[in-house]
This record gives C-alpha cells, structure tokens and sequence, in this order.
C-alpha cells in the first residue's frame, strides 16, 4: 500500500512512478492482467477454428450519477461491451478498459468501480486484460468516463445481422422495459422522484448462448440501451426492410415505470436498458427460444412482443390498448443526455 | 447532408436519429466500415496460423489543445494505438474509436480530426472498424476525448518481452527526443513561448517490421509516450532485471527542446513523444538495426544511445557531459498534464 491521499491528482496520470502505483494498486492488483506489457497478447485457439471471426467492439460510458441502485459505471462499462458482442453472436473473451479520471475523484469510488468491473467480467467469463487511465485537472471531465473495448470469437456458420429478418419472425424481449432509464432519472434526485427501481443492468452473454442453442435459426438481435426498444426496432426494420409490429397489451412494463413516464411525458419505449434486448426468430422456433430464455435469470421476464410483416417496410408500428395502430417513430432528439 | 448546424448538441449523442445522422456524415462516411452493425466482424485468416498470438490494447487521449502543429488528437490516437502494438512485436490490423464530445464542440473540428484519423490509418495500414459517441454537457468534458483499442496479431515465433533485456544489448531511439512534449508546451499558448517545433506523432509499424527483419534477435521496444524516453527505460530495467546506461553525449535532441527545457526547468528525458520508441537488440545485430531503422522515414534519426549492463540492476544511469554518472530515476509526479 503505498498510494497516498484519498484522491486522484494530476501527478497520478503523468506517466510515472505515482501514475503506477495508482494502476497496481486500483486496478492491476483487481483485473490481474498476465504480464505488466502495455499490450495484452493472447492465445488465439478458439480464432484458429476455420471459419471463426473476430468480433471487435467499443463503447464509451459517461453515465451520470457514477453509481446509482443496481449499478455504477463499471457494470455498465463491462456488460454494455459484452452484450454488443453477444448480439451478434459472438462469444465474448477479452475486454479492455480506459478511464478518463476527474482531477479530485475519490480513490475509494475507483476501487468501487473496479470491484464492480471484476465481479460482472467474471460473471460474464471474460477477462480484462489491458488498460489505461488519464488524468484530466478539474472541470475538464464529469468525475469518471469509460471506455471498454471487447473482443470475442463468432463459431464458424453462425451468422446474425438484422439483414436477414424476414416477415414471419417472431420478436421477444428478455423482460421489463425501462428500468434502468427510469432509476438513472430517480438516481440524479432533481426530480424530486423517489423509486425502488433498480436498473437493470446486466450481462447478456449466457442469455444469448441459450437462445441460439434452442433456436439455431435465430436471425438477429439487438440491445436495446440508448433510445430503447424503439430505436433498435426501427434500425432493425430498416437494414431488414420489412415492417415490424409490436403489441401494446403484452409489452412488458412496470406500473412504476409507465408511472414515471406519464408524469414525465416521456414513452417508455424510448427508455435505455441495460440488460435487455430483442432476438427475431423463425415463428417455428417462437416457443423454444422462449422457455430457453426463461430459464436463464436474465430472461426470466421473456415475453414475445411482435413479429415481422412484409407492409409498411421500415416502420415499426404498434397496435394499441385502443384497437388503433401508431407508428413507433426513431427519436430524433434526446431523451435523457448521460443514460449510460 | 441532412446534419443541421454548426455544432454538437445533446441531441446528437441521445441515440436517436440526429444521433445516427452524426455517425453517418462524420464518422462512418470516412472510416467505411463494412457494415453498421453495432460490432466489426472480421475474417481472422492471420489469427488461424497456429502460434499466432492475439495483441489488444487501448489508450484515452485527452490532448489539450486538440490541434497542434504537427497533429492532432486523432493523429495521438491512430498512432498511439498502432504503436503500442508494433512495439509488443504485432502486426496492427484493426481499430475501433470512441469518443466523448463536449456539447457546442465545432462539428467542422470533429470533421478535421476524423480526416486525421482516416489518413493515419491508412498510412498505417490499419482499418477502424467500429466505435461509439456519447456527447456530455457543456463543462462536462473539455471539447474532445478520444479512446482507441487496437487488436493485431503477433507472427508464430515472435517474442518481444522487457524481460528478456540482458547485459551488453544495445539501445537504439529512433530520433531526435522531446518534440511532442515541447510543441505542446508552446502549442498552450501560455508560457510565452513561440517555436517551430512539431510533434514527432507517426505511426511506427513499418519500422519495428524494418527493425525486426533486420534484427530477428530484438529483444524488446517500447514507445516513449507519457514520462518520456526515461520512464520507458526504467520500466524495461527493472522489467529485466539489468541495469541501463545511456549516454548523454549521444542522446539526440534538438536544440531548441534543449533550450525550452532550460527555460522551463524540465529534463527532455521525461518530454513525451508520440513517435519515437526505444528498441533493444543484441550487440551483434545493432548495426543492421540501425541501418534499417534509417531506410525507414520514421527512423532517419536513429541513434544508438546506451546498453543494458549487469549493475546496478533495476536502474538507468546516465554519462554525462562532464564525465560523471548520474541515476535517470522514473518521473514521481506530473511533468505536463494532458499531453496525450
């Protein structure tokens, strides 16, 4: 223990002695990479089976308050990274993490995070292995930024991409909508809500591996974090070029969440998950990717919300409590800056 | 061109549609990424050679200003990234971009760094193939962080490791030390100095080929980026166990990072650069590394500048002028904030 002072200062981003200690002591003594190099180097066996690939993905995370119920930047930082991998099929292995540190944050908020970050890696079986932090002085960055990087490995003859939906596919979700959304807006207290709400945050790797065992003809999924269900149906009708429609009457919703809309004018389709996403199968599959799903704990609230249709191609419509039917537009501006 | 207005806006990073209008007129119109999934998918042809090895990495750049003469922030996060898989001995194939962008920043600077990015990747020989946005409120972050993860891969039977440094191999820069650090120095503005000083910033793949064709016994390199050539060889001694003495009659500076030093009270030896690195290869093979290193544009300042020796171990000594010999200890504090 040879750090000192209870705060990140300039001096621990500047590429020397304090610079280490703070990187031994917080994070490499956490994440125990192999070797102290500034690249990780990895045994590649299961890329060298013919016809795998490498999936690569990135995503910075700015989420503000940095912890909130159910949650902090961490678990957000590393199930975010691994769900983009998941979705697309991919076996997540490897992760990087970067952190951009505020001049004056608290060393024990780190330790914090990194803890959170070492407790989600290894629920989600998958390793840290490189790093890197910068220093910012104060006021040039918001507390703590993340960035993750992960790599994971598609088998051979696995092939998801919203391309390949087609009119017939039955559409489920994983369970409730909304709640992280819901808990960051309770969590920043200025609007003087108070909630039980947790957010849903969660990895989605053993989920994904359950629905692609049970219905191998699977054709894409998708997570449904910045602008929600509504956004990643409307990117998914788009590249596919079919219409998709969803049923009001079995969207799966808290009261507290629709509650916290209605006061708000906000619609929780719109809302960011963390732990949640869409999968289209072939109808014939329907029901097996279903009971699959419910038997994982992140899937226990799997629920088929909707289907492909060939008409209107592009647009995600949705039938009403009312018998009606309204489009479920992209949004086009902001709902709630800094959800994740 | 459907992106309205001059600048960024929360709008932009809230995951709906102006959100997608950014990505697509600024981002993906310039990197091309093979598809607009969330994650690349890549074809890992030169990963299934057996003993291939995997190399990942990631930096944050925070570079302040943005631009400078010589580069930019995009320039520090191409060829950070790509460095620091060279210099581990990997091939750099492919990298993702992140960024984090202050509300009411230039999009028309954002243009400028992303063409940055695209040129250097190209010279570089790399392909950014994914990457993510978040836009922070004014006063959240200062104007543009960027964060790069790099995945490359490592030939069968190559092994470039600190440890393996032992007494009598050669140390080799590749040239003149200190310009990246100097020139944003003046770059700030508020130290009343003007300069004509560059950054050194360059991608050094190419020439850790030339060194490694040329010298297959290397024995390890390192880029000299944050703490400078003296912190990357401190790191390596006490990696190795060995000592490192270098000379000061050889060491290659400019005379003007000399004399901006002198004013400032900083040693060039803890100066960052962004494109210089430190090799070392057995005594017999130093002078077919260094003159490869000087067919290459980035290595026509190639200079061998000391040797590991037995004693005293874990510590770099320096000859100096005066016939002396002083300990080059690894930088405690923060020499210059924000120079990457």
């Amino acid at each position: 223990m040879v750090l000192r002072g209870d705060r990140v200062t300039l001096a621990h981003g500047g590429g020397g002695r304090a610079m280490r200690d703070l990187i031994e002591e917080v994070f490499t003594d956490s994440f125990e990479p192999a070797s102290m190099e500034d690249q990780a180097r990895l045994e590649a066996a299961a890329l060298a089976e013919p016809g795998a690939r490498l999936a690569f993905t990135t995503d910075s995370f700015v989420v503000s308050p940095v912890e909130f119920p159910g949650g902090d930047i961490g678990s957000l930082a590393i199930n975010g990274t691994v769900n983009d991998l998941a979705v697309g099929g991919a076996t997540p292995l490897w992760l990087s993490a970067a952190f951009i540190i505020e001049e004056g944050t608290e060393i024990a908020l780190l330790r914090r995070v990194v803890a959170t970050m070492k407790a989600e890696a290894d629920r989600a079986g998958v390793k840290i292995v490189t790093g890197d932090t910068k220093v910012v002085g104060r006021g040039a960055a918001d507390t703590l930024f993340v960035t993750t990087s992960g790599v994971g490995v598609i088998p051979p003859g696995r092939d998801l991409a919203a391309t390949r939906i087609a009119p017939g596919d039955v559409a489920i979700v994983n369970g409730v909508l909304g709640d992280h959304g819901a808990c960051i807006l309770a969590a920043r207290g200025d609007l003087a809500l108070t909630s039980d709400l947790q957010s849903d945050c969660a990895g989605l790797g053993h989920l994904m591996e359950a629905v692609l065992a049970a219905a191998p003809g699977a054709k894409a999924a998708r997570d449904c974090t910045r602008g929600g269900l509504a956004s990643a149906l409307n990117e998914m009708a788009e590249a596919a070029g079919v219409g998709i429609e969803i049923d009001e009457a079995v969207l799966p919703l808290r009261a507290e969440v629709k509650g916290t809309c209605e006061i708000l004018g906000l619609d929780p389709l719109y809302l960011a998950n963390e732990g949640r996403l869409v999968v289209f199968v072939p109808e014939d599959q329907a029901e097996a990717a279903l009971a699959a799903m419910r038997a994982v704990d992140t899937g226990a609230g799997a629920t088929i919300i909707g289907w492909a249709i060939a008409e209107p191609a592009g647009l995600v419509t949705m039938r009403t409590l009312f018998g009606g039917t309204r489009i479920v537009d992209m949004l086009v501006g902001e709902q709630l800056p800094r959800i994740c």
